[in-house]
Order: structure tokens, then C-alpha cells, then sequence
């Protein structure tokens, strides 16, 4: 069903308003409990991962591309079709960016639904970027990480800025929050992972050939700080990307692609 | 020297205008043999690395923490004292993002220069994206890269974005352009380097254990379509980073800091 929406403060595009507002999409989100998918191969992703689409909003340029999906002028999904001044208007961005879907978001796994039958799994601390968050799920994907465990105050992956970096890996890697900071980490390594914490101090082993058999566990933690030390404590080993230069850290995005292919390479 | 503007049209800052257009700021920077580097970290750094300061732009906030680069109201800096409204009329962001320093461009070293007593370098065909570009000089520095190679049509590590994202790697690798797309590569080879092109390809061998000992020259392919079947015609070896699910591959950011990593790592 196809609904032409003239005006941005139209309550049946409320889901949309303010998409570059991170507190009050944030709210807004987790209060409704919805998402946003962003451009025609990640809105395809959600579905296919089994999202139900609240409602779409486009410009007309983009209806004929994504008819399959709406079922077009009379099909069960609401279309909000707006013109570009509205599009930019209430997305404050160029329209040359496609289609927007709201989705519906779902209940995570438990941590240890996501963590049977893994091997190898990434835990993220605390990560405040969403940006980052995105790319360390993409690098995930492609490199065949098992699970991802996200501590109770990391980044949400499902903010539309997480879903769009990633390329929708966030519908592919299954992934779960712990509820408990301070002893979460127990429950991983309840279910036999060894606990390896990614950090430049000097006192780490590096990380090469850091990683054996069995089920290992990469602790990764936010931008600006790095794995809190209650974290940096209760893991079984700290490990480094021995750096050269007196220069600034590799970033995390940058870490963890190295980390993960470490983590996932054959024989480890 | 601390000069008061008020008007966002006055010639003395043309340095800084309209920051956020690429096109416009790559023929004005081009032009004018200048780059804009953005708060107080990157502009030390890149003062530290030689280049000639030509004036500063920023609020009054930041006037104090950079008095001992400028000389403060007497020193021979010139320092264009905005308020906050002129600083984002200027520049289209928020102000909070601090000072800004237009600096001399200095020639480019040749190739063969950043070449003499490089082990391992990097080599950039074509990339677009400026984040991608300073993601990949960040990642270099980090890890012991000797020096990069860019193609001639490759993007502009001193473009704002880049220098930024690099946190001011672009100033402590030595670069160099290549001024022949088509026979370029031959240059590299003739100063004993062995050419190794990062690419996707099924038929390509797995990265890991592809680089051996003495010179090593990765090629890193443009966004899109990653390296020119001219230069994978070139290469020595074409070499991939082994991908697990029917997800799109890593970025070339992620990829380039795997790739990095393995051709740095010790013993190759």
C-alpha cells in the first residue's frame, strides 16, 4: 500500500523523525522497539533474516526497485512515498541515499544460546562508536566468527548507522548482551572458552600464535580506554599487535580485523 | 599574531571556505599548495614534520592551549580569531571539533627516494574514499610499513578528511605518486620488489605465508572494483584473505590492516 505523506510532522512517519538525533533515536528506537534498515541490499538483508517491516519510506525514484518487497500500489506493506524536500527534511540527508525501512526488532538470544556450538567468539566492551561496531560485525561475517557477545553499555549494532557499515552483518552473526558487567565473563568461560584480552600494554604476549585449539574468546573494549581492568583481570591471557612506531594506536576497526583473522585462521 | 575576523566572506580566510566541499576544496588546496589539518594533535604533528604554517582558524577557546605554537598576540603566526557562528558558517561543523591550521604542501619526494631502504610497502591503486586512505596511512605507521605508493589518479592523503582520520600518519610515512599508471609498477620491480596484489580472486593463494623475505610491495585495489586487471596482470602473486560466508567481502580498510599486519609481522 502506497500512502503519499506531504508533511514531515505527519504522525504516521514518526518513526523516522530526527534520524541524525543519536539520545533521541536511541529512545525513541528501544521505546518502540524498532530499527532502521537504509538502502535496498540491507533492507533485503533484514527480511531475509526474518525482520518484519513496520513501514518503508522513499522517494519515487526507489518504489519500482523494491516492489518485489512491498508488493507494490496494493501489497501488505505501507510505503510512505515522499518527495525529496520531505525525504531530506526529516533525514537531514542527501535523498541519493535510498529507501528507509522500519523494522521490527526482535529478543536477542540468551549469551549462551549464541555461544552453543562456537568456536570462536568476539565480546565487546563498552564500544561507544557505532561506526566501529559496524565494522568489527562485517570483519566478523567475512571471516567467520562464530558469535559476538556485546557487554550491557556497548553500542546498540542495530542503529541504523551500525546496520549500514556492517552491510547488514548484524542480521548474519548471531549475537547476545550480558546483563551483568562485573561477572559476565564467567559465564564464557562456564562454557569452556579461554578468555584472550586485546590490549597494547607492553606486558601482553603478542598475539601471534596466541590462539589454540579449542573455543577461544577475542575481548575487545571501547575507543578510548580500552578493556576496563576488571576485564583486563578476569581474562586468561592479554595479548598485543606489537606496533612499530611511536604513533597512536591501531584503532579498534583496525585491531579487530587483525584480532579476528588471527582468531579464525585455519588451525587455530 | 591574533587577527579578529567577523565576516565569513573576508579574504583572509578564503584558506577555510566551504569545507565540506570536496570538489571545490581539491581545486582550491591544489591551486594554492595548501592542506587544512584539523585540531590540536594533528596540527602539532604536522608542524613537528615541517610543514609551514600559512594561518590558523579558530574560536577563542583554543587560543591559550596553542599559544606555544602561535607565539600568542606578538608571535609571527597568524591566528584569524572567529566566533562561534562564523567558525560553523565556515566550516558546516560544530565548532567543538577546535582549531584548524592551513599549512604548505611541500613536494613530493620520488618514488625512488620513498623506495631506498624500504622493505615493506604498500602500494594505493586508485582508492576514492579519504577515510579509507588515512585508515590505511593510520594502519602503515602502526605497523612498521616503510613507505606507500600511490597510483596517479589515487586520493589525497593531505585532503582534511584523510589527515584526520590518519591521526597524522601522513606526515611520518614517507609517500610518493606514481606519474604512469599503465607502467609504473616496473619501477618497483626494478628497485628488487616483489609484487603482491590483494584481490577477492578464488584463484588467488591465501595470504598467510605469502610473503617471504627481502622486498615485498602490496598492491591494495579502489573501493569498488577493487585492483585493475592491469595491474593483477603486473603482480607477481595475487593473494586473497580467506573469506568464511556469502557475506560481501571486508572493506579495504580491514583488509589492508590483515594485510599489513602479515606482510610486517617478523620473519617475513
Amino acid at each position: 500500500m502506497v500512502i503519499p505523506v506531504e508533511d514531515i510532522a505527519d504522525p504516521r512517519i514518526a518513526d523516522y523523525v530526527r534520524l541524525r538525533d543519536v539520545d533521541l533515536r536511541k529512545s525513541l528506537e528501544g521505546g518502540r522497539g524498532l530499527f532502521l534498515a537504509e538502502g535496498e541490499k540491507v533492507i533485503r538483508r533484514a527480511i531475509a533474516a526474518g525482520h518484519q517491516v513496520r513501514s518503508m519510506l522513499m522517494t519515487a525514484k526507489w518504489l519500482d526497485g523494491l516492489s518485489d518487497l512491498t508488493g507494490g500500489d496494493t501489497g501488505g506493506v505501507t510505503v510512505y512515498l515522499v518527495s525529496d524536500e520531505v525525504m531530506e527534511g526529516i533525514t537531514g540527508f542527501q535523498v541519493h541515499r535510498g529507501a528507509l525501512a522500519s523494522m521490527e526488532r526482535r529478543e536477542l538470544p540468551s549469551v549462551a544460546e549464541v555461544l552453543r556450538g562456537a568456536r570462536h567468539v568476539v565480546v565487546l566492551e563498552d564500544l561507544v562508536d557505532h561506526t566501529n561496531v559496524g565494522a568489527i560485525f562485517r570483519c566478523a561475517a567475512a571471516l567467520g566468527v562464530d558469535a559476538i557477545v556485546l557487554s550491557p553499555r556497548c553500542a546498540d549494532p542495530l542503529y541504523r548507522r551500525s546496520v549500514k557499515v556492517s552491510m547488514g552483518a548484524v542480521f548474519s552473526v548471531p549475537y547476545a548482551r550480558l546483563t551483568d558487567w562485573h561477572d559476565g565473563l564467567e559465564e564464557l568461560r562456564d562454557h569452556g572458552f579461554r578468555l584472550l584480552a586485546l590490549t597494547p600494554a607492553e606486558n601482553a604476549v603478542p598475539i601471534e600464535g596466541a590462539f589454540t585449539g579449542g573455543r577461544n574468546a577475542l575481548l575487545l573494549g571501547s575507543e578510548g580506554d580500552g578493556l576496563s581492568s576488571r576485564w583486563l583481570a578476569e581474562a586468561d591471557q592479554a595479548v598485543r599487535i606489537p606496533m612499530s612506531r611511536e604513533i597512536d594506536s591501531l584503532n579498534v576497526a583496525a585491531a579487530a580485523a587483525i584480532a579476528c583473522y588471527l582468531l579464525t585462521a585455519p588451525g587455530h
